[in-house]
């Protein structure tokens, strides 16, 4: 699969799947709805975090910036298995001009967002390295 | 979501993704597929790896034994939302008795096995944290 290929793959899918990693290593991974813009991934704390479990992933990365995210497709025909890995640095964005035009980019990609728009923090991953694998290559 | 529950949604899914951490705590994840026996995981490297880069799961657990899994099921209704999450030891298995049961285990889970059964390593997750979360709870 191309970079091309792959960058568009990565955009299009509706959910992907985060990891990040605590002080001591110990990975964490969560389903999440992301919005790809140029080589940076948008995301956004949900809208009524109910348990202080959920906010994990904002700890783990403020003790350790380096996350990793993956989309897929499954299917039984596993001649049509591919994945498109994602990894970088993550960071939580200032309130300001940034994070309104990740929430509008999300809200975009998302009419579930504009009808009840996410209020917690938002956070960019800087894509540094992208891989991709399809069972057909 | 009771324990029942997320016991029986976390074994009866076709897919997960597991995240890894290398000694630095760099954080990978990828889609695999697996069989639960219990409160162990069992899962194996592909039939036919093609790049070193698909093995890296197995360099993590050799130096990181955590591991964290998610099954979920995306949808557009994200008041159908919901994952499972379980955590715990990863070690890989030893020739022998425990590895032929996770592969006739595999093997009775997946056809796709069953037609090309998996020659690489085999690994299983002891679950020690087990977490779930639904949209409607």
């Amino acid at each position: 699969m191309d970079t091309a290929t792959a960058l568009e793959r990565l955009g299009s899918a509706r959910v992907g799947h985060l990891a990040t990693a605590d002080a001591s290593g110990v990975p964490h991974v969560i389903p999440f709805v992301f919005v790809l813009d140029g080589t940076t991934v948008y995301w956004a704390v949900d809208r009524k975090p109910k348990r202080s479990i959920r906010l994990k992933r904002l700890a783990n990365i403020e003790v350790n910036p380096n996350v990793e995210m993956v989309v897929d497709g499954y299917q039984e025909d596993w001649d049509s298995l591919w994945w498109v890995r994602a990894s970088g640095p993550a960071r939580v964005l200032d309130e300001g001009q940034d994070r309104s035009r990740a929430l509008e980019l999300l809200a975009t990609k998302y009419p579930q967002y504009r009808a009840e728009p996410p209020t917690g923090p938002v956070v960019a991953i800087e894509i540094v390295r992208l891989s991709s694998w399809a069972a057909g290559d």
